[in-house]
């Protein structure tokens, strides 16, 4: 398929590379939230300002040790609010992966675009107005909710700064944004997985795109094919960019224009410019990067 | 041009609706920017504690004439920060339709869209890599400032409660977020001014582009139309579906398939057929509606 | 009372200027709420993509009428989100009022300071292990839902750019932050209401405070009336700063030890330094103001 | 020293815990940083798509290592920014630790409580109008410039989300914010580092506040004593909030009054009272937590 920058077809790609990415991602997100697990996982009884005036560590101690928790070292009435805000914006963090890839999703089922879809059932209405519509909902839905959490580890930012030994303004905060952000990425993950599971995929519509541009995502391994026979990043350029224009305002395939290029071709051989076009030789480190995402 | 909902091609509009909506949008910011600069065009010469101890209030009066500023009513050793939070948040406001804006010509620039793209003069370098991009630069870069003009709106709103008659947290904040801003607004505005002057706009892909779904967009009239004739909705949304299914996954012309439809034909006569076909007839109130938005 | 900056004894001022303060305050912020509140009260029955393909505007114009509402000029499928926008922003900025004057009774019901305290009532437990505490728990609780409101707000904000003629992004956003942040500044509201109503305030302990620095809230206008006497601004400061230094570290009264200063006493008149520590010339300007803010 | 929660004073603690408090939290904040600088200390020459299309991955290996980076795994045109925003979250909740600390200090530096103060340099200004008074504005200014980092940490938690194989949104972001983030903290820690060993200490106004409420800070420890001999917590309660309630309102020393009050020393002896208004009775748990936090 087309590899996009800018909304703009740049050069090939395939779609493993793209999951490869998120795969990749949300295993840097797993061990964030692990982390933060960790960081929260501390337990006080330490009494009202944190001194164990009335109770000795050792009840704090096996109390934790009950509850799984490690003692904090240290506290005042409260655990310290740092760790909470850890927690709150490694949510938010992994809510902003989940509406990339749910963007990425909206992008690809674009009526034009239509390289993916989210399943659609037989029987399935999409748009109640209009029938023949289908429409990525799910994944719209997550690129809202990835806003909520986000607004939410902000609120829990605000709550590390109390006053002394503790005041309560973090309390109401915390009953609101604690059982949402926890319960919304949960339903999150779980429609992200679905979503993905059921995606449909439709390949045709990924080389008919790929196809769109008439060849000119080779444009750069032409420039560099140039550049490497002497001629200069401007030079090479203003050669490339002639037929490229060509292409983008009136048509044509870009590979015939470029071979019939009596300036090109003084610099490259018929075999030279075939392997520029190929698309298999695009592609061909692409099992190098999934040895280095997956093991090998 | 196709209008598009949920990134999915809905029914016809017009580009002109597009930036009438515009329009509409930037004169109630326009509005909200005026009433924020009035909120912030208050005075006050009333003292460390705001009780004139050492000044009458005539001095203030005077000063604040000279200056056309309005003397604040009440003051403390500030103007209280409730005026200088509504005047950021209106300008993260105002950010957010800029971006709105910038996000819709990205939309049509995209490769598989192409309808409208950011102006290239002749000569003009894309990308540095790949001699035939054009990309929608502008538009994303203001984008991304309009995510800062929100953040600084939200330093702005955590300003407002002070402590007794005043306390000096807010001024690190508005030494940074004043200048920067003020000055990426006008920036975004200026920039989206020139942006929309030099647009380039292709008629030929929208008119492509909206018979791309094969005539699917008329689909709701056909729904209406059968409604109007007494069927139910459900029974009307399966006749209507059926066609339009097969034209999402085989292919064909929608209107055709429909006339060939034996149970549609049954309700609705060639000549309906031909009018809710008919896309003059879906864009028949655009002038109604460029006359609430620009006046008769 | 003692008016502070800084959390620092400044010059006096009265409580009646608190609430005078807080009250332009509130009703800047009713009329930012009546305004945001017009300025949602719109509609729209203009059809998929805002053409009223299917209806015409009449519908829409009957129906609003019905519910009270304004036709919007111009709309897509949906209300432009800058409008709800608007309004989201200005319950938090509401929300930030209620948390400065929340604050503001947190200060005063410090035991150190004690010159207000939330309604205690008889027979009524404080904190549930320390037996002696009132806590402000209510103003703490206030401080905290500011927060909230503000993280919504910014969810708002980013529910502005949608793509093309909608996207329902904003819907999920909307399902949380509409009931929540209109439920809990109602919520709030109410509760400061009955809050300030119910208020104790202590006059002895305010009276206390305000001579806890022996006199040397009055040091301004000494400065002042020594500058006026043709003093430069520094020589006049050094004058002031020698006796304030020395009450500040070994104590004594500030107007006592003023008057004992020969230096000080070349300039001004014994008569001229009574003026300067009279508590009542301070506050002469108080009704002026009381004036300006309730109407005369 | 007195600690305090709600802002009431609870129960005697020590400013040193204070400071352990503050160590075990920035050691949190040191090794969050530390991994938020190993999580954005990656590399990439993968090209324009990541698919290393003309550039084998040796080089991208080769350069990476001169650089001392780790290669990323697999990239875009760009590494994925949700590296940077755990970098700028990181930023923005150290930040927070330091407005924590600043915040103490603006609470322990007010005229009422005076137990610390900003370092105040022999013939230093404070005010320019009012030369008695000593501001806390470096810690003011810490107050407000967290809520930068705040605020620029959300916009980066905004760039996560980017169009396919890359658009250019977050550059204008990251533009503003690395530099303004990074030097903002580098800033707030020098300052605060500066201001904490500077820090102007007075024990004698300690022990005075400690005493403001004649013993009151004593009263849970005489709550759990009679819920010890057998008494229910609502009775002990009640038995407690008397004697507390009438130094609250009417002064007197709370030891005294306890141990003259009938129901409370038919339960405890004049030795067991004694201990619970013991001083260093509170603390002796000091020295153990101090070890918790420091090593033995």
């Amino acid at each position: 398929m087309v590899g996009r920058t800018h909304g703009v077809h740049a050069e090939p790609i395939t779609l493993g590379l793209k999951f490869a990415l998120w795969f990749a991602e949300f295993q840097r997100q797993g061990a964030r939230l692990a982390a933060a697990r960790q960081t929260i996982a501390v337990g006080k009884l330490s009494g009202a300002v944190g001194t164990f005036a009335h109770l000795p560590p050792e009840v704090e101690a096996k109390t934790c040790a009950r509850l799984g928790l490690t003692p904090a070292p240290i506290s005042t009435q409260v655990i310290q609010r740092d760790r909470h805000a850890e927690y709150f914006l490694t949510l938010a963090l992994i809510g902003a992966s989940v509406e990339k890839v749910a963007l990425e999703i909206r992008h690809l089922q674009r009526t034009e675009v239509r390289e993916a879809e989210e399943f659609f059932a037989a029987g399935q209405k999409g748009s109640s107005a209009m029938p023949h519509k289908r429409n990525p909902v799910l994944s719209e839905n997550l690129c809202g909710l990835a806003r909520l959490l986000r607004a939410n580890a902000l609120a829990a930012l605000e709550d590390v700064p109390l006053w002394h030994e503790r005041d309560i303004s973090h309390s109401s905060v915390e009953r609101l944004i604690a059982p949402d952000s926890t319960v919304l990425l949960d339903f999150m993950l779980t429609r992200l997985t679905r979503l993905l599971k059921h995606l449909t995929v439709y390949p045709k519509n990924m080389t008919k795109n790929l196809n769109l541009s008439h060849g000119l995502i080779f444009s750069q391994g032409l420039l560099l094919a140039l550049i490497g026979k002497g001629l200069s990043r401007d030079a090479a350029y203003r050669l490339v960019q002639r037929p490229a224009m060509q292409v983008w305002e009136q048509g044509g395939e870009f590979p015939s224009l470029v071979q019939k290029d009596a300036e090109i071709s003084r610099h490259l051989t018929p075999a030279e410019l075939a392997a520029i076009f190929d698309l298999e030789r695009s592609l061909r480190h692409v099992d190098a990067i999934f040895a280095r995402v997956f093991g090998e």
